[in-house]
This record gives C-alpha cells, structure tokens and sequence, in this order.
C-alpha cells in the first residue's frame, strides 16, 4: 500500500512503520516530497526521504509544486536544482525519488512538470536507480504522446511508480478532488497499467483517488471497491481470474 | 473585435453585422464551430461558416468538442474527418478554420485537441489558406515547447488567430469561467503576443477573458480594463505609447 505522510506523522512514523509490517503488507510508495516552490524545500525532503526509508518504502513520489514566486522557466529550472540537492540523501538512503508529471491544470500552483517527456528530461540527469518518474493515468491519458513516452520510460528503466485514477467531469472547484475510481470515468486505465507492464515496469499498480464523496464511506467499502475496480480495470486481463478469486 | 454566434443570433445575424459594420468596427473572428462530438455538428458547422461570411469574420475559431462517444483516438480522428468535410465550404465562404487547441483539462468534454503541435498536424492535412490554429495563452501557457512550436507554425503560415487570457488560481467548478484578464494571473501574456508576432502573424491581438465576475461589470468598465490590460500585458513594448494615447 501507498501512505501519505501527513497521516503517517499523525499515528506516529515508528508506530505506523510496525502496524504495516505487523499486518503482513508492505510500504510501495511513499507521498509525497517535492513542493520545491516552499521555503523549506530541502529540509522537508531530506525528512521525507528518511520517512520512506524508515517505512520501508522503495519510493518517495515527488509533486514538483507550483511557481512560488518564480517565472516557469525559473521554477522548471529550480526543480532540477532540487533533486540535485537531494540524490545524494536519497542514494545513501536507499529510497528512490520518483517525479511526478502533473496535469497541466496543476501547473501554476502543484506541479510545474507538466509531461512525462518533461519528467523524463529531468530525471536523465541522474542514475536510473536514484531517480524515475510516475506515471499517473489521471495526469497524463490526454496526451497523445503518453504511449510512446511510456516505451522509452520503461526502456530506460525510469518507470518508478505507476498510479491509476479515472478522469470524471465536471470538475470539482480546485480540482483536487475529482478523480474518480478506474472505471467511472473516460480513461483507458487498463491499457496503460499494460503499457508500463509491457514497458518492463514491474509495478506495483496502485490505485490513488482524490474523492472527497469516496473518503467520506466506510473503509471497507472503499477498499471492497477499490479491489474490484483494480480487477475490472487495472489488472491485465490474463491476471483477472486468478485475482478474481481472492 | 471577435463575436459569438450565441449572442449574435439572439440580436439577429444582419442586425449584427449593421451594428457592427456602422460603429466602424470589423469582426476579427467569430466563435464558435466545431464541438465535432455533437449529432449535428455537420448542419451546425456549415451554418457556422456562413455566419462568419456574413458577418465578414475571416476566421471561424473550432473548438473541437470533447469524447463523446468515443474513445479519445477516435474522438481525435473524427476532428481531422470533420475537418475534411467542411474545408470545400470554408474555401468557398473565403472563411478560415481556426483549430484551437484546449488545455488538456477540457480533453473529456469540451476539446479532445490539447497541444500545438496536435493542431497543426490536423491542419497541415489541409491548405493553410484554409485551415490554420489558434495561439491562446491560457491553453498552452504551460507547454514548455510551446515556444518552438509557434515558430513552427508560424513559418507554415498556419497561425490563423491569437487570442489573450491569463490563468488564476482556485479554478471554479466546471472548470470555464476561471480566466483572468492578462495581468492578473501566472502568464507572460506579452512574451506570446511577441512570440506570434515575431513568427509572423500579422494580428489581431484579441483579449477572450471567460470570467463570470468581469462580466456582471457594467460594459463600459469592462472595456476600459480590457484596453489597459491589452496595453499593459498584451501589444508589444514598442507600441505602448502609441496605444496609450488613445
């Protein structure tokens, strides 16, 4: 399972570290680092950086953040300033950052990476193995690019992190919290959790849904659902029956 | 000064076009055609056509509609088949269709053509006599290659209308009527004026400013804020003192 850090830090890092162990699942992502555009950047990614390895996490999932005070030139350029600063933590830590292109309408105010070609540029200035990028079906289905760009992110084993979310209209004011289980929406999530697979990615796939009405139900409804919208829509097809029995 | 076809056709078509014509004015671009996901769009976009010949709109700005029924390959496909269809009557009105690509997050439901360079392959099928794109800043302010490509487009000829917009942040619900005038939000307004008229579009420089607050204003203010904001943050630094006279 993924975690969010804000959450973690509220249970308590080592206690939250113990009760996913002691359930017999393990962390696949940490989220998130990044937000480069706030003034305390750097100390707040060397701590998260060091929350995903105490996690056990493999992956610290970077949201680049928005322009700051920064032109979009400058707050592109700032972004690989950034990770610059922050490989050599991570290598030593064993936790591998992971860029996340964002949707376009994030631009301004979460993400100034706006493409995986993007992510992809920034990320060739480091090891494979210190940092890849995400490849998030609700930030990037529209973008007639993505499927090419996912072969080549996978050829050279930049794909860090896969995540699935349905795109559903109209969006909710700040769309932030409008995605949709995979499944309810127009995107064709199965096809890329098979383009990253197919790509040499060798997942997890997570599913990550920003839904104010989802979060408000019980948990386990949203993880009954969530289970059946993996199998319907994310799982690769030769794969469904096998899960469909769990 | 560009027109509507919804208020247009409220006020009466030829009534427009007298209005238009006896204040001394001219019609830079009608809007809008397209929305190709629509059962009559054919009907629809013809009559759009011969609106704009009426009025003396040299150009038709396609805004090309969302998915649909469709998935998004074919939804795009179904754009350049639209376009096929309509290009005999366009010449024949002396009209221009103006491809303008969306920003990404109107890919679901309002334009399934989100890039530059997406336009521009649609519409180098096609002379560019006849079938060119739309620059609008607040679609492709965040695309880091929008610059190359509107040099690109400019050297083919094919940059058919500009239009002005800034981007401010919370978007509202629905996503539409969130823009700014040039000035008040994140974009280099005048760097894309400068940009499009270095890659020789000879103009008009229209303002298109969706925002339901500007438009509850009195029509007089709205135009003085819109003038200053044109010579502020839009027309090139050379020509302020010029403009500003007036």
């Amino acid at each position: 399972m993924g975690l969010w850090r804000a959450p973690v830090a509220e249970y308590g890092l080592a206690r939250a570290a113990k009760l996913v162990h002691d359930a017999g699942l393990s962390v696949s992502s940490l989220c998130r680092g990044g937000f480069f555009s706030a003034d305390d950047w750097l100390t707040d990614n060397r701590d998260a950086i060091d929350e995903a390895a105490t996690l056990g996490a493999p992956v610290l999932i970077l949201v680049p953040g928005g322009l700051g005070a920064r032109s979009l030139d400058a707050a592109r350029a700032h972004v690989a300033a950034a990770l610059e600063a922050l490989v050599p933590h991570a290598e030593e830590a064993g936790v591998r950052l992971a860029i996340e292109p964002m949707h376009p309408m994030y631009c301004a105010d979460r993400g100034v990476v706006s493409t995986v070609d993007s992510a992809l540029d920034l990320a060739a200035l480091f090891p494979a193995s210190t940092v890849g990028v995400v490849i998030d079906t609700y930030h990037v289905w529209w973008d007639e690019r993505v499927w090419s760009l996912i072969e080549s992110a996978g050829a050279a084993g930049r794909i860090a992190s896969f995540q699935a979310a349905d795109w559903i209209t109209p969006l909710p004011e700040g769309v932030l919290l409008g995605r949709g289980l995979p499944g309810t929406g127009c995107v064709d999530t199965r096809r890329f959790a098979a383009a990253v697979t197919a790509a040499g990615y060798p997942g997890p796939l997570e599913i990550e849904v920003f839904n104010a009405e989802l979060w408000a139900r019980p948990g386990p409804e949203i993880l009954r659902d969530t289970i059946r919208s993996y199998v319907d829509h994310v799982v690769p097809a030769g794969e469904r029956n096998h899960l469909g029995e769990h």
